[in-house]
């Protein structure tokens, strides 16, 4: 429990468009989620950010949406767990076909924004996505948030599973984040999230809004670079982390 | 020369969308170029069309194009080399990606439209689509264009190549297609087109426009099925074949 | 009651792709809805489809829809009644700028698929909708499927509404369409729908699932032609209306 | 020429992306040309931007373009003047469709990138994009780039047309830009920049890169947003004019 991995979304811009700043982002993550063209990312950024990210030797996922740019994947589309599975096999292997342009290769899969949320809970969309990945590359292992059905379903089906936890979310009594817009939600301060995180380190025990305590597994810490705030409570977080003497080192090779 | 394959372009829908009738061509051809979201093709179009490919039996290959379906791919959009690799690397990639969930794997690669136009000439850009295809896999072969800059270069490179002839198209003397829009360019009599093919595939030269010959090379023939004479023309085709007792197989397993 | 008119869905293609016949449509309906970007559409096809229609003497509506090519506008997207309104506006607005360099004019607005559903129920849907139309252009006419929120809706708020029927559908005794997949949803016989419509026509009572009638209030017939059988169903429809002494006319000019 | 309008290009976002800092520039500019779904815009940003701009007063203008989000409408497309007249007619009647929803309206269009590109040398597309603009609405307003065929057309055919210059751009002696890429092509310097209008303003005489001076007309002094910097010039540009008495004020009402 001393050493973590921080991941990141990176690779989310679209044509012309960027979001965040991915190459401040590139010093601080050991894991990288690219996005693969559901909610975004094109071939020319998913190149740009691969061969960034190899430079920096970080390591990199495929990060599949529901197909749906204009809400950012942060929209539940209408699809059948048939056409989740389909489009999430075409999202990973296209990242896979940049990857083996950029001379790098994809390790872990993580869902992104809405297709995520639905995992946690249904089982079947939690299903159609192994589906995907074990079909397109057995080797790939899952990225997902700790204690929901996604881990739970991969971890039944003998996939490689690690689990990750946020930096700056509350969580309620019984390990779930709390709802954006309830008190709790977000952790703003970048002194107070490092806190909480070293603390989890040390114990496994990751305070509640309730304030208790709940176990929780985590093999990774997901921050946030798409404002330049993001980007300074990134790098206060992981500065924290080490003047506390944990490791920070990718979860997988 | 007894010996040839008959290849279609399939599965060019997109969305609610359908070009051409795929279930009759998958009837008469042996080798199917499945588009992969360039010029056509959705993820559940290319999963429709590799599932029925697979139970006819018929080999499939990926068919990459300028990212550009109000064009079709039949236009040439102004992208660079390094664009053109990536975008091809995206598109063959995410077609393994769905081959792989239908249970099937992609044999080769042929270009689309003005991609294959250019690629007939352009030494850089026939370069930039090997790279790509290498890249994603090195065991995908190469369909081009008989007597193609492609089909040149693929050959320099080791990469195993097969030529394609026109079963509709007329031919100059130097052996390239009469571009479209001048006397001859288009064979449009289906017996006219059967005739010329089995007195090629006994001979090994095809009739050029301005009456001669040229010996040309070709594993297979590309036929079209967009439209339903183009259907009864393919079929008809592939009847007379037969009849001259040219055995239909495809050029690559 | 002896008066009628004929609509049908156009235009729903998209850069190569066409949806249905639209020339033989144009020679049965008196009004035309034409798709304006949201689930088919793009400026070459409205072009193309606004100057058939004027040949014709064909009457256009806007056919606006949820942005969702890839369903048809046939699902319902998460959007705000605010979204609504502004794609709506859009939609509608581009169509009338088309129509304008094709000398043309756009007489009324149909909302398509799963916006229509939404609006015949919901009325912050159906007041967004409305909102739209007024905004962009207040002499725009409805065009609303008979008995529902939008129809009532437009009413109160002294917008010109028409009201539709469908050819091919079934009615429940509250005069709703029966739910596709139920018995009785669709009339696929077309002397029985020209046989229906014609005794509505004269009594102003539809026949219902249950056995009985229901009394409905209807300006225009709506009719499809995105096959070859329903081409076939439209024009029966109209013959059969025709030989009954029914005028076949445009509900607006 | 003691008076002048400042433009910008705003709006320039896509779905959850942005591009530049809107805000900041409505404080500057008094006209603002917005993306209209060519290159950039769509219904909310369209709605947010129009809303924004009349809060503040700005003058806004339809700003079309290729349809090419991908390289942001700088490429140019293979597209016949048809086509040309049928996008530019849908972009801006779109437009004007969200400016009736959010109270204001449109008064002027100027084209995007490479369209306004073709658009000074070559007159058949010059002659497109007025045939839509005037279809669209005969009261729009033209905003051209000094000295070129679209300028000279709009005028031959009585169009009302205003001109406008470039804040950091260098001109040819023949009053020309000079191509990015060349030097004497940009102008970095804020100060520069200031001192050069303020002198043409006075003199009506632009500074070219041989030295010389060539005599110009302009209604507007086009400024840039799309980055930290640009904003920061823009700002100076505007403090400088305003000391040295030059009046900033729309061209058109």
């Amino acid at each position: 429990m001393r050493r973590i991995d921080l991941n990141a979304d990176l690779g989310e811009g679209y044509g012309p468009w960027r979001m965040g700043d991915d190459a401040a982002m590139l010093a601080i993550v050991t894991s990288a989620n690219i996005a693969c063209g559901g909610h975004a990312g094109d071939p020319e950024i998913m190149y740009e950010t691969l061969s960034l990210a190899r430079e920096r030797g970080v390591v990199v996922g495929a990060h599949p949406s529901y197909p749906d740019r204009m809400g950012f994947g942060r929209r539940r589309l209408p699809c059948t767990t048939g056409e989740i599975e389909r489009f999430v096999a075409a999202q990973v292997a296209a990242l896979m076909g940049i990857a083996a342009l950029a001379e790098t290769h994809i390790a872990y899969v993580k869902p992104h924004g809405a297709l995520a949320n639905v995992a946690t809970v249904e089982r079947d969309v939690a299903a159609a996505i192994l589906r995907a990945v074990r079909a397109v590359d057995p080797k790939l292992a899952i990225l997902a948030i700790s204690g929901t059905m996604l881990e739970q379903l991969a971890r039944e089906q003998n996939i490689a599973v690690y689990s990750e936890i946020f930096a700056d979310r509350g969580y309620t009594a019984e390990g779930n984040l709390v709802p954006r817009g309830q008190p709790g939600a977000l952790i703003d301060d970048a002194d107070e999230a490092a806190g909480r995180l070293v603390r989890f380190l040390e114990t496994g025990l990751m305070p509640t809004v309730d304030g208790g305590e709940k176990r929780l597994e985590a093999h990774s810490i997901c921050i946030h670079g798409d404002s330049f705030h993001a980007v300074a409570m990134a790098r206060r977080v992981r500065t924290a982390l080490m003047a506390a003497g944990v490791e920070i080192a990718p979860f997988i090779g």
